[in-house]
């Protein structure tokens, strides 16, 4: 099989990847795709392959893309950044959007979203927004970008002020063996082709970064932006994240909106996330109150805003709109979302000189039916 | 097999119930268990057979306690009493503390925990504080009670104004079968015996008893009491319970307090409650706010002071204390407690005339870990 050859896995691995069936199509074959023969992606992890890796039969021969490693959460500033990190670390913002890898198979860009999906709508924007003359100069790199903006089909978001989509890189990596660019290099290969990238907020000694970025998150926070990314400047030891207390409210009041739909761990996880936010930056009575109101807030207010559009007679969804160049694109992308088993109707297209912009729901049955099974007086 | 045949069942059932090791020992034998030969529990829910029944081979023969079976929740008051119940329906306080039935075997009364463990502790309150002469007249029956008070080895409260404990019966079954005394008849019988009953808080018809509970648990919820059993007067349909805003966030507050130890499910089923009540019960701004707040700080609270606890150098536990008549029951409830895998430790033992005080933590070693690890830099 071309997936083990390109890997090097052992005769025994390559069994126990066919029999897990691990691998998946990654796209649906199409001329916007000409480039790619054929693509498999690994549903989860495989050893040290991650979950989202892609290997690509294309024109040019078999590539293989890595998935974006997990990057784990410290719970606490101090001493998680001291005792993790060397001399130094880089603080990079970390930015709310959703995680996309571009690399240039065959002639042409494509974008692979987290889960290794090389997704239609988001492939046609970054070959408009990025050019080639980095991937002519570095063929084997990949862009990690954060795809930021209003016009995203997994995470629309009004901050940033970007109406559209655009991607910012956060990392530089070997696309084959998922080898990162340390933080300058990868800034000033960004600054020379001209590519956006996420803020770096500063380098801090390891022994007092915790300081530093206790008060960077309070700002950011104000700012409803999502929380920073702790990196080593050698990108020789894996980064760290941490996030807002606005972020993690935010993360809760969209999981409630569709709570029957989302899973528990990812609400508790957030919530845990806050306790040790609170106990860490050490608050005063009236911002320990401001903290459990929002954090109430963002479970409640959801949760009752759902419930009424289901006693108003309507589905809970969420809204997406997305503007395309090329209407076959577009229709690709409804097949790539049904292919994805993503439950959504499409409510408007609508049709002008500079191509088509697609407005659809996506529909969380399994809430919109709990709901209407209780306000029906079903017990529980 | 005893248990087989005491229940009637099948060849085939008799065999599945062994294959799957649902059997386990409902007691320690001891000589305050006098009466009891061999008790085996039902550890989790068999066909009919509800979770912790339990069958006892007794100097007497052979007795089915049937578990007491789990009562269904309403989530909208409207319009789930209405369609589930036929004309009136009883409206019963629900208190907060732990469910134990009370039955006779041979010569002396013996208290059943939920799970269907006989245990000492409670046995020896219920010896004193219930007397004999129900069991003199109705032998086969079973008071099922919730137990309530400061002294508990399970749910401590404060509330009540009950400093050790008592029972209060809310139902009472034929132990073998489970089948249910009428209400009124449950009444008559605990005051002709001098027994503690939960109070009757109405008789309502079912079309606007909705109404009428709204307006009972907003004044139950303000004295920090539970909440309600709504009940077919007749018990041939079963019953509905539903909760205070602040009982949901009392549990809450101790879920999250041993936020490891806790099912994810136990803290996201009195969140999504929350929800539904401020939904139906068409709350001012204010009131919302204060929801709210309240589910926050329900939240947030107990979490930092746990963390706190383990930042100060010491283990998260539960403080218990309970009196015994009996030092040799005190000395067989801490066998019974290491059976049941409570992880605890005895912090004083205080000896007077009346028996003996005793002291304990429960530790909650998950909890106490996961808090530790993080607070000593370790990334999720």
């Amino acid at each position: 099989m071309f997936v083990s050859k390109a890997l090097g896995l052992s005769r025994h691995a390559s069994k126990t990847l066919e029999e897990k069936s691990i691998l998946r199509d990654a796209f649906i074959p199409h001329p916007f795709f000409s480039d790619v023969i054929e693509a498999l992606r690994f549903d989860r992890k495989f050893g040290e392959i991650e979950e989202g890796t892609v290997v690509a039969k294309t024109v040019n021969g078999v590539r293989v893309i890595r998935g974006f490693p997990k990057i784990r959460r410290a719970l606490t500033l101090y001493p998680s950044i001291k005792n993790h990190f060397e001399r130094e670390v880089a603080v990079e913002e970390k930015m709310n959007g959703y995680n996309v890898r571009i690399a240039r198979l065959g002639k042409s860009l494509y974008a692979f979203t987290r889960r290794g999906y090389i997704c239609p709508y988001t492939t046609e924007k970054a070959r408009n927004l990025i050019g080639m003359d980095f991937f002519k100069d570095f063929p084997d790199l990949m862009l990690c970008c954060e795809a930021v903006g209003e016009e995203s089909p997994f995470v629309p978001k009004r901050i940033y002020e970007i109406d559209g989509l655009d991607f910012f890189v956060f990392d530089i990596r070997e696309a084959r063996t998922n080898k990162p660019l340390p933080v300058k290099r990868k800034i000033e290969l960004c600054e020379e082709y001209d590519l956006k990238h996420v803020h770096l907020l500063g380098i801090y000694s390891s022994k007092n970064a915790h300081e530093e970025i206790s008060s960077i998150i309070r700002k950011l926070g104000k700012e409803r932006r999502e929380g920073v990314v702790i990196k080593d400047p050698e990108m020789k030891i894996e980064p760290l994240k941490y996030t807002t207390s606005e972020t993690n409210a935010g993360d809760l009041s969209y999981a409630f909106r569709y709570f029957n739909d989302y899973g528990k761990d990812f609400m508790f996880s957030r919530i845990v996330r806050e306790g040790f936010q609170s106990f860490e930056f050490a608050e005063s009575e009236e911002e320990f109150r401001e903290r459990c109101l929002r954090l109430g807030m963002s479970i409640l207010k959801p949760m009752v805003e759902s419930i009424r559009v289901v006693s108003d007679g309507e589905w809970v969804s969420e809204k997406i709109r997305l503007r395309f160049q090329s209407i076959e694109v577009m229709e690709l992308f409804l097949k790539h979302l049904r292919k994805m088993g993503v439950d959504f109707r499409v409510k408007e297209i609508k049709k002008d000189s500079g191509g088509a912009v697609l407005h659809f729901e996506r529909i969380m049955r399994s809430t919109t039916d709990k709901i209407r099974t209780h306000l029906e007086g079903q017990p529980w």
